[in-house]
């Protein structure tokens, strides 16, 4: 995909890369997980953020919800309608029902909700406990899972991986 | 219920009426809506906090995740364990689910998920689209609904009464 991609091109693997890019910085950092986002409107990035679960001792700073709070404080709204959201994992569930109240219109994911077992987090286990069925919600795409999976490989391979 | 009830008397509707002033305290400031949590460990509120969507225009801000904020601050851990909460308001599935990352034990709720679409949230709508069965998650017990439910009724009597 080129940087001159159509404007209306949806999945723009770009803006992956961006939310890749996001993600590597907060593993450097050590702020958490190797999760990062970034949301779009209009084909320019509005908000973005990585997980920072260990920085900020918060179980509720995933990369989705600090690129919600960087994206509504940026619009200055807390109805993001007419964005999209790029993440370097498919949302778990509390991340998912966040961007549905902040009205997020597409939602493009990296690595798939089973994929964060591999490095050891509970997302697929909390959905199975809250029994949700990914295949009825329409505005979940893939994404770039390769580039996603080099990503969870390199938090994998730090030597001061952590999980929660 | 008395002021020196049993340490271990697991109900403890005067950790709910915490969480309503809690809930009050909002409302009068225009903050969000009537959602307040308390958060217990050992029989003492360790973290709080209401709804502030409207005040910082953060769909994320509802009062369950400043609780988890405030106590996980107050404790300087993620990691919530041995703790409960008390909250006006059945959990959507964004706080029901964070209320799982932060692996807090019981969650009393007064007014249920149902009882949001009488103020015009949309709680249920987004449960049904998770389609969440939560008959099936047994840490969730409804107490003091009554009282909730008054409050839901003052803050649907506000002049100035907001959805998102």
């Amino acid at each position: 995909m080129h940087a001159n991609q159509p404007t209306n091109q949806p999945t723009n693997q770009r803006f992956m890369r961006d939310a890749i890019l996001e993600a590597e910085n907060g593993i450097k950092k050590g702020h958490g997980g190797p999760f990062g986002a970034v949301i779009v409107k209009e084909n320019k990035i509005i908000g973005r953020g990585h997980n920072k679960v260990f920085k900020e001792n918060n179980p509720t700073l995933h990369g989705e919800m600090v690129a919600i709070t960087d994206a509504c404080k940026n619009l200055k709204t807390f109805d993001l309608q007419g964005c999209d959201i790029y993440t370097t994992g498919e949302p778990c569930p509390m991340c998912l029902c966040a961007l549905m109240w902040a009205n997020i219109e597409n939602i493009y994911y990296g690595c798939t909700i089973k994929d964060n077992e591999i490095i050891g987090f509970r997302d697929d286990k909390l959905n199975s406990i809250l029994n949700i069925d990914r295949k009825k919600i329409t505005n979940l795409h893939e994404l770039d899972r390769n580039a996603c999976l080099a990503l969870f490989d390199k938090y994998n391979n730090t030597k001061d991986k952590r999980n929660y």
